[in-house]
C-alpha cells in the first residue's frame, strides 16, 4: 500500500432538510457571497430555501457562473467581494458553482497582482476564505474536496487547482433535489461517478485490500440504483444512495494507498474541448475503448471487477472481456450512447489536438504507467468511433 | 437512510515511516506532554522514533497509563499539564493511551471544579487541548474518532465520552508497528475491529445500500487477511491492512445513516468487568449467542452478509444459520474460544448484574430495537457457556 494522508474536515450535512442547519453552520456576523449558476434553483426551490435560512446575515448574490466556470466570470465576482467586503462565500449549486466559488475563496485571500496565476502557475491554496456549499447535483464530488477545474475561455485554457484552504467547510446534501434533474442529467452523474471510481480502481492490481472493496462497493451501488433511480428519481433512498456514491466516488477517501489512472478525463476533456459532448458521455465514450486498449496492463484487475462488481465467471481473459462490454452495455442502458459516431463528429486531427493539450497540462503522457501517448490516443479513439 | 452528518477533521498518516511528519504536524513552540502506557514503545523501537522527531520540541513524558485507562492515572498527568503548562498532547499506544488522552484534552480546558463532572454529567467536549496520536496497537479507531471510554476503579465505574473537540489533530499509523505486537493482541484486534463493524451493520434492513457496502468490504477483508496475518505479522501490506481496516471500522464513516446495536459490547462489557476476560474476546462469545437469540430480527441481514462476504448460498434461514456458524469459527480459527465455559467463569448472577450496570448507564435496554432486557442478557449468556 503507497504511503498516504487523509485529512478532509468538510462537514457533509446529509439529509432532508438539511438545510435547516445552515443558519448555525455560518460563523455568525458573516456578510455572505451566494454563488450560483443559471435559474434551476429558482424554479426547485432551494433558492427560496437557501434565502429563508438565511435571514440572519447579509447576504450578497451572484448568480450566472456558467457550466466549466469561467475566469472572467468570476473575476466579476472577486470584484464583489472585494468592494463589498464579503467574509464567507456560500455556493448554491452543482460542481461547475462549486469550483467557481473555490476558485473566489482563493483568489480573495490572494495576494498576487494577478488571481490567474493561481491557476497558471499552479500556486496550492493553503488557507482561503471560508466557504460553504449547497449542493443541487450530485456528480462531481467537489461538495467533499478541495480541487477545482476553472476555464479561461477567452485564451481558450482550462485549468486546476487546489490545496488544504479549499476544503468547503460544510456542504448540504439534501437528496430531495435529485428529484427536479433532468433524466439525462441524472444519467451523466451515474456514468461520472462510476467513472471516477474507475480512475482509481482499474489500474494494476497492488495491495490495497481494503480501497479496493470500497471502491468496488461504490460501483456496485450505482449499478444497482441506476436503473430505479432514472424510472422514479422521487423515490429518496434510491436519490440519497446516488448522491451520496456520488460524494463518496471523489471526496478522497478511494484514491488513498493506491495508483490512478486518469486517462479516461484526459482524452474525454478533449472530447469536450473539440466537440461541445457533456464530459460525462465523453467518459462513456472513451472508457471502453480505453480498457479494449490496455487490456493486458488491466486484464487482472478487470477480471477482479467482473467477478465480484458484475458476478462474472470463467477464466481472467474471458471475465475481463466480458467485463468491458457489460459496462459499455451499463452506459448504454442508461440512454447514453457510447460510439463517437453517434454524436456525429469527425476525429480528423485528434492526435495533434492531443499533443497539443498534453503540452499544455506539461505532460507527456497518460495513465497509471504514464504510457498513454497522443498517438495511442487516435487509435483509442478510432476504437470509439 | 437516515439523516446524517459526517465530520472528521483527523489528518490520518499512514505509512512506513510516517512518524517523520511529526515535526511539522506540532504546532511549533508548542510544550508537548509525551502520553504512553506500559514499556512496550520502548522495546519495539517507537519510543526513540517518535524523541528524535520531537527534538525541537520542549517534552514532558507521562508513561503508565493502564488498560482501561484510569481516572486517578491520568489526573496525575493533569496536573503535570497545569503546573507544567503543556499547550499540546501527544498521545503514543493503543486505545487506551488514546483514551486517557482525549480525557485530557478536554480536562486541560474544562473551567468547572471536578474533571470527573465530564463523564458523570456527560458533558460534551466542544474544544479540548490539541493532541495528536502515535497508534501502536491498532484495534478501537479511537486515532480517528472523537470518543473514548475513562474508567474510575475507585468507585467502580466505566464511563463515556466525546465531542468535536476530541478529534485528534493528527494520526501517525505506521503498520510497521504491525510486527511486533503479540499474537494473542493481534486476534483482539481482528476479533474487536470486526465486531465494531458488525454493530454497525448486523441490524434490521434499511436502504443505506452504499453503507452497507462498504462494511461488507471491511469484513470480508478482516476475514481476507486474518490467517496469513497471524501467521506473518511482518508482511508490511497485511499489517497494512489491518491497520488501515481497524480504523475505518470505527471513525464514524460506516455508522453514518443507519441504525445501529452495540449490545454486543454492552454485554461484553459486563464479562470484562465479572471475569476480567479481554474485550475482544468477551465480544466473540457474546456475538454468535446475541445473534442466534435475536434470529428472526437479524436474519434478513445476516442472509444478505452470508451471501456477499460468505459467499453462502440457500434460503434466507440456512444462509443466516450458517452465517452464524461462520462467524463463530472464524474467531476460533484465531485462536479464540467463544464459549464462556472455555474461560473458567460462573455466571450465576449476572442478570443482576447486567441490571445493575443499565442502570448505571441510565439504559433500559440493550440493541438497535433497545428491546434486549437484563433478563434477556441472561438468557443469550446462558447459550454462550
Amino acid at each position: 500500500m503507497i504511503n498516504f494522508n487523509l485529512y478532509n474536515p468538510t462537514n457533509l450535512c446529509f439529509g432532508k432538510d438539511a438545510h435547516e442547519q445552515l443558519a448555525t453552520l455560518i460563523p455568525s456576523g458573516s456578510k455572505v457571497l451566494m454563488t450560483y449558476g443559471g435559474g434551476s434553483i429558482k424554479s426547485n426551490g432551494t433558492y427560496n430555501k437557501v434565502i429563508a435560512a438565511l435571514s440572519n446575515f447579509e447576504v450578497v448574490e451572484f448568480g450566472g457562473i456558467e457550466p466549466n466556470p469561467d475566469f472572467d466570470t468570476l473575476s466579476r465576482a472577486l470584484d464583489i467581494i472585494k468592494t463589498q467586503n464579503i467574509t464567507f462565500l456560500l455556493a448554491v449549486g452543482g460542481g461547475s458553482v462549486i469550483d467557481g466559488t473555490k476558485f473566489l475563496a482563493s483568489a480573495a485571500l490572494y495576494d498576487g497582482d494577478d488571481a490567474w496565476d493561481i491557476l497558471d502557475k499552479g500556486i496550492r491554496t493553503e488557507v482561503g476564505m471560508p466557504f460553504g456549499t449547497v449542493l443541487t447535483l450530485p456528480a462531481t464530488g467537489s461538495e467533499m474536496n478541495s480541487g477545482a477545474v476553472i476555464s479561461r475561455r477567452a485564451i481558450g485554457q482550462k485549468r486546476g487547482m487546489g490545496g488544504p484552504g479549499l476544503f468547503p467547510l460544510f456542504s448540504i446534501c439534501d437528496p430531495t433535489v435529485v428529484e427536479s434533474i433532468p433524466t439525462r442529467q441524472l444519467a451523466n452523474g451515474l456514468v461520472d461517478a462510476f467513472t471516477h471510481v474507475m480512475e482509481q480502481y482499474m489500474t494494476y492490481p497492488t495491495p490495497a485490500t481494503l480501497q479496493d472493496r470500497i471502491s468496488e462497493g461504490i460501483l456496485s451501488t450505482l449499478m444497482e440504483i441506476a436503473p430505479s433511480l432514472l424510472e422514479n428519481p422521487k423515490d429518496y433512498d434510491l436519490a440519497a444512495n446516488f448522491m451520496w456514491s456520488c460524494t463518496m466516488a471523489l471526496n478522497g477517501l478511494i484514491q488513498k494507498g493506491v495508483p490512478t489512472d486518469w486517462s479516461i478525463h484526459a482524452v474525454g476533456h478533449e472530447l469536450t474541448a473539440a466537440y461541445n459532448i457533456d464530459h460525462a458521455r465523453t467518459l462513456a465514450i472513451v472508457l471502453p475503448s480505453m480498457y479494449r486498449y490496455k487490456f493486458s496492463q488491466k486484464q487482472e484487475k478487470l477480471a477482479q471487477y467482473g467477478r465480484r462488481v458484475l458476478g462474472l465467471s470463467g477464466t481472467d481473459f474471458d471475465v475481463a472481456h466480458e467485463a468491458i462490454d457489460r459496462t459499455e452495455a451499463f452506459f448504454q442502458s442508461l440512454g447514453i450512447a457510447t460510439k463517437l459516431s453517434e454524436y456525429s463528429v469527425d476525429i480528423t486531427g485528434i492526435e495533434q489536438r492531443a499533443a497539443d493539450q498534453l503540452k499544455n497540462y506539461g505532460w507527456t503522457a497518460l495513465g497509471e504507467h504514464k504510457d498513454i501517448t497522443p498517438s495511442d490516443v487516435e487509435k483509442i479513439l478510432e476504437m470509439a468511433l
